[in-house]
């Protein structure tokens, strides 16, 4: 997993790089249609809900989540015309991916694919995919097959002509490079204080909130950590009920933007409430009101999701190790994982 | 609330008596929509997911989950032309839901309100509005302002033109009443084996995932629990690692249809990881393959969530009083609570 983690920049800039070609070929795809649905579980799912920000934010198309058991499950015939299904999966060898995908094509939905397995399934199902250039990873928590569907999620919104500078997405993979290049004091302080919680609530809001899911999901995985990942308004209404000084919140803001005030506002409520919050990213703004804090990507917040994870990626790996348990092969879990 | 939880079988008879005449008027105002966008925080997002599945699977419409997010922090325009927005707010007063309506209107949506506030300014926002009977909610974690939600949502789908039997949901409180007169005695042993467990994951596939949601809501608002709202593919996906001796898994059913079997299946894999399984609902098939269970509403598996959520909220109440809190009034909660 540390491999895996430190692996990012070189394969964010060859997937940067092989996909941005693709944007005209995505634009024509999605001529016909209106909206975005995406079809995707676990740490695919954090990736589209990064996407559907992303692009309601940004390129004026309603995109949204399905629920995949709609058609396996229920076996449901659902009006999807005018629909861009984009499935999401690591593998490409999900069944229950593929199949709603397919599923979404019988429905009369235009269907795209992102995966970063080239020859797969799911892009035998899909009449476009972007693969990602991951490279082959090892450990059970995805870190690098992550940040790389985050990247071609935001090909995916340029091609559907959101007004986002695409030279700052090319400036990307430099900016988590340098963030992997800064001291680690702050992650093994955090570290230290998670060590001897009972559980955490991960909190972030807009484009972030995939963070804070996809942090919650790391720390469930390796860690076995109670980790609730919840927006910043769901966090108010009612669970913030349950942090406590046994149970701290890590919150996750871009360094500017719309979210870092409402996200500091959010950490002096945790602190008033008795908890620690601890931030990632958020710039001065969020490490003010935090008792500890980690510093976050130098990105723009479109990005910033991208470079945000990476810091929670370390965290997990050394929590995990910290606990004496094996960050790459946590218990009960495989690489593809098939629910059906 | 207590007295809450036993009100819901009136309370519930005279939402679906008086919102059952309002469903031309919902088929008119979405005769010129294709799909449904809900628009929630909090409960009312758990009713939502309800809502979301619900139409899906019987209504052949699209029906997802809105990000407030997009209209209130980054005031983005969305073509949402074909879309029925439905905003949902018990108080009809949450600023967040009734800007974000308004915003869908101003982006081409048709609009329709569901709320327990008559007169609220949600009213005023929607184009038309299905008022729940709930009458004065006193304690903070929602109960029977939820479950009369989910009644009207499944009058929005009989609107809709949901091939289901609306005989059926007349029938539902009737259900409710008998569920609520049975002895208790299953939901103090779970209470009893909650007690002192650092977690819990919550789970349901389907119709029911919006219960677990929901059950997994009013524990960690009531209890303090760490408890994790999981559906069933994701708690495969990764957090199945993050059950153990001291993290249970409440598992919830209808007692018959499509998710029964893959429920029970679900509770093997958890007591096979050594930890504990407890049922709600899923008749026997789950009941066999959890440590225990408590019986679940005998309703078809459209209107099971209505019933299920139940034993939850006793659950719930029981727990917080076992653990000496007080269930009507949480630590740092407000009953109508502001995001901004």
């Amino acid at each position: 997993m540390s491999a895996e983690i430190s692996a990012q920049p070189a394969v964010l800039r060859d997937t940067v790089d092989s996909l941005m070609a693709q944007r005209e070929e995505i634009a024509a795809l999605a001529r016909s249609t209106r909206q975005v649905l995406f079809i995707a579980r676990g740490s695919s799912d954090n990736a589209a809900v990064y996407g559907s920000y992303l692009i309601q934010a940004h390129a004026g198309r309603l995109a949204t989540l399905a629920s995949p058991s709609i058609a396996t499950t229920y076996q449901a015939r659902v009006d999807l015309s005018g629909v861009l299904a984009v499935g999401l999966s690591q593998s490409g060898e999900t069944a229950e991916i593929v199949d709603t995908l397919a599923w979404a094509r019988d429905c009369g939905a235009r269907t795209l694919g992102i995966t970063n397995g080239p020859g797969s399934t799911l892009t035998e199902a899909a009449e476009l995919t972007l693969v990602t250039r991951a490279g082959p990873e090892v450990a059970v928590p995805a870190t690098k097959t992550y940040t790389t569907q985050l990247a071609a999620l935001a090909v995916l919104a340029l091609g559907l002509g959101a007004e986002l500078d695409p030279d700052a997405l090319r400036a990307m993979p430099d900016a988590v490079e340098d963030l992997l290049a800064k001291p680690t004091a702050s992650v093994d302080r955090v570290v230290e204080r998670l060590s001897d919680v009972h559980g955490a609530v991960i909190s972030g809001r807009g484009l972030a909130f995939s963070t804070a899911l996809e942090a919650a999901l790391k720390l469930k995985e390796a860690c076995y950590l109670h980790a609730m990942g919840l927006s910043y308004a769901d966090l108010l209404h009612g669970p913030i009920a349950v942090v406590d000084q046994q149970t701290p919140a890590i919150l996750v803001a871009a360094n500017d933007g719309p979210t870092v005030e409402g996200t500091a506002q959010l950490a002096r409520r945790v602190v008033a409430a008795g908890a620690p919050a601890f931030g990632i990213g958020g710039g001065a703004a969020l490490a003010d009101a935090c008792d500890l804090a980690i510093p976050g990507p130098d990105l723009p917040e479109w990005l910033a999701p991208i470079g945000l994870i990476v810091p929670a990626q370390q965290l997990t790996e050394r929590l995990a190790r910290r606990l004496g348990h094996d960050p790459d092969t946590p218990r009960g879990l495989n690489k593809v994982t098939q629910t059906s």
